[in-house]
């Protein structure tokens, strides 16, 4: 490339990294915080990450990064640039437009007001009291609104809060999609119900050593492929996962005794995103590029490793003895078999985070309605309790008792994170759609599983997804990779077979 | 306070902030790198911290910083500031002038000779073999001279050094006091001698359970005063204390399974340092004041209760039956009496920082002359081992073997440390005034320790060195705490009666 181009390059390259150095600092106070830090210091990190937060949001936002964008891209210059390097330019000059787009005045609106709205929200839910939170809620509403304006969109202001965590997914392309799958959905509740059988998952919540469950599934992440030299595992409250650099990714769990579920799928369901990161190609490192590229596809990968391979047959007859030689007390007369339908019993729950595999996307889609309704202005907030209790009792035939369990069970909006839920079902769309695609590459994957073998799963990820970190938009990866754009259909044919040998025993 | 100071100085502290948040985000990097941290992560890790270490140099050597002190300072405008603020005023701009008085080019130049220099150290000690680090010292040395030249000095370019560390602190006020304490340690070995005692230590280093000695030495400390709410402990390899605010102080302490004095001498140690840094006054936090005073006044807090505390015969009075129920096999024949005489077996010794509280300080004495002599170009790097093995001999009576466990033992001057050294023999003499002080105030003392008592004394340090953080200078404290500057004449008591107590039977 020229050599002016290659100069210019060079600084847009070294005011990135200073950003991206800034970010994996404030992850790291962040995970701390969530991990050892003494209760003393909460006041203290809070300001830390404040701190780090808006110097990064200052060059970001800086004339001088806009001028070597603009430099980069206006002059032509752009022909000079490698793909990596466009892609690199493409991706910062998103999220800066994102970001210059929102006066300074109305950030640090937003910042306040969501934080005192996190404190009314968990009095709201620790009394199941709607009216605790009303006040916040409808000042969030406003500000999400806003927010939308601020950022511009085409049809529909929701497009604007969506585009944030799935960059060019749009309601009405959402809309559809999520009308078949409710439909679908629908469906296969019934079959569920006509085949008559009613498994039993009590064992589950019967009573588990804490750090046998630990150390089993510590190691079932390290077979998946999970690399301990460049992650490691710690606890925390809500599970997450971390990452300071391609060769730093943290994950966490918890462990409940009476709840077997917990740490082994939440810890394979971290360890999903983990591998992602660690599979980014590692010429990315602290660029742009070295980062998931949304939350659908982010979400994708954990639900991939965490139901396509941790909930399904093949896997349980490879990690079922071990499993059970952990507790025999509890799981002696079990068979591998019957593990596999225990852990995949499919029924209508009020907790989100709880809900089965088929059952779950119903929860996002009345989230998702919901949304678009209130940030439309055709919904006002006083309407959401007996809204969410409607559509509950329509698309999964229960009634929560109460707004705890109801429409305040969820953090997210406590913090503006309006437009984040449809990402839970597009991770589980997209997963069942490179499930399919994965398939027809690798014919001997179910007995590559049954043996305890996850190498070639891995690298077939790692192909076509990890190592492209944000080089390639959810649009371009599913294209790519399954030769179609987001649909339903991947996802509703996984989910049938395995009800299918889930409820009516077929092999 | 005029409306105009009132607004600098705001604004002046809102810098301050800053660099204080960025430097508890490198701290907490730097932490987490020696507990927690993936070994993959080094490389990333090291530019993560070495972009905030460049970003807080350039908003402490900005022209707005600068300004902003000049006003504050020259606009006659100090005499609206309060004592604190003062204070936070001079000690910014003391480490201001000493940053901006290096050139950019000279702090890189010293940043890549160290970050060799360390390499070649760890090879040579590992081969014990001086020529390979000679090249690197000698760069190392001539970087140092610079150094000095660059700071400025009026009689010793080695005082700038020593300046880094311990404020205030000349060659020639310390080279008397140093003659005096090595004349008074000859005179006190002597007395050991002609005891014609001879303790053995040996049971030290049998076999300890590792989680068995942790768990004790986090009780001690806790019981001493350490806030567990505010700070914790971890393990790494070298121990050290870290503090990311006033709140948040983290310890670390390694365990041998054949020593017993590591882990818990090391965490009384580090716990004294923690006890210091959550003893600042609290409106300090995200202040210049919110550290401690000096490298050497530091240490005097580790070493007070390491030593004063920690290896006092009332302390093991106190805690020795709960250490001995621990390890009934190694401790049921020894009586606490006969402990508190193993823990401080004095006699010379090659290793630094395995030597005892009385000889400690000739080892300190060696390395204070050797720098001397290099920085005032009065010793080639080439005569080193010589001088070295010379010394060792002519003030503890033992030669080294070699190299190793002679003039490449220390990591110090590898990393460009000169001037670091006299700061551990400053905080013997330090802790020593500092005790001498105590015991008018506290005539309790000694019985309260043999109680488990120690909240008067921990108030007493609180009150008289603690909360002031940087507000007064080492000698400040000293003239305050004692009416008298530096000297080896309380160290010369406290130790003499030691030695009185463990060879002579004297109690």
């Amino acid at each position: 490339m020229g050599s002016t181009t290659n100069q210019t390059f060079d600084e847009f390259l070294s005011t990135t990294r200073t950003i991206s150095d800034l970010t994996a600092a404030s992850s790291v106070l962040g995970w701390d915080q969530e991990t050892y830090m003494p209760d003393g210091a909460a006041e203290e990190r809070a300001e830390q990450i404040a701190t780090l937060n808006a110097l990064i949001h200052q060059m970001m936002t800086s004339d001088k990064a806009g001028k070597l964008v603009e430099e980069l891209v206006s002059n032509g210059s752009a022909a000079d640039l490698s793909e990596w390097q466009i892609a690199a330019l493409r991706e910062f000059s998103r999220e800066r437009e994102q970001a210059v787009k929102l006066p300074d005045e109305f950030v640090r609106e937003m910042s306040k007001v969501t934080s005192l709205a996190q404190q009314s929200w968990k009095k709201a839910r620790s009394k199941s009291d709607f009216s605790i939170f009303r006040d916040s809620l409808a000042k969030i509403i406003d500000i999400k609104r806003r927010h939308a304006q601020y950022l511009g969109y085409k049809e529909n202001p929701y497009d604007a809060l969506i585009d944030l965590y799935e960059p060019g997914m749009k309601v009405e392309q959402l809309r559809p999609v999520f009308e078949r799958l409710q439909e679908g959905t629908a469906r296969l509740l019934d079959k569920i119900d006509q085949s008559g059988a009613d498994i039993s998952d009590a064992v589950l919540f019967t009573d588990f050593d804490p750090s046998a469950q630990l150390s089993f599934a510590r190691e079932v992440i390290k077979k998946l492929g999970f690399n301990f030299t460049d992650g490691r595992v710690d606890l925390s409250t809500h599970p997450f996962c971390a990452s300071f650099g391609i060769r730093d990714v943290r994950l966490t769990t918890r462990v409940y005794r009476d709840d077997l579920r917990s740490c082994l799928f939440g810890l394979i369901h971290e360890a999903g995103h983990g591998m992602y990161e660690q599979g980014i190609d590692k010429a990315y490192s602290r660029t742009p590029l070295a980062d998931g590229t949304s939350m659908g596809i982010h979400e994708s990968q954990s639900l991939f490793w965490e139901n396509m391979v941790g909930r399904s047959l093949e896997f349980w007859k490879w990690a079922y003895p071990s499993l059970q030689s952990q507790f025999p007390e509890r799981l002696s007369d079990i068979s591998a078999d019957s593990f596999f339908r225990i852990v995949n019993v499919m029924k209508s729950s009020m907790i989100r985070v709880e809900a089965d595999e088929l059952t779950y996307n119903l929860h996002i889609i009345l989230r998702f309605e919901i949304e678009d309704d209130l940030i439309n202005g055709r919904m006002n907030v006083d309407d959401i309790p007996e809204a969410w209790n409607t559509k509950m009792e329509e698309y999964l035939g229960i009634t929560p008792a109460n707004d705890a369990e109801g429409c305040l069970q969820d953090v997210h909006w406590s913090f503006g994170g309006h437009g984040y839920f449809p990402s839970y079902s597009l991770g589980k769309l997209y997963a069942a759609m490179f499930y399919q695609a994965m398939l027809k590459d690798l014919p001997e994957h179910h007995k590559q599983i049954e043996r305890g073998e996850f190498g070639d799963l891995l690298s077939w990820l790692r192909e076509k997804v990890h190592r492209w970190g944000k080089a390639k938009s959810p649009a371009e990866l599913t294209n790519e990779i399954c030769g179609e754009p987001l649909s339903e259909g991947a996802f509703l044919t996984y989910i049938e077979k395995k009800i299918n040998q889930v409820y009516y025993n077929q092999t």
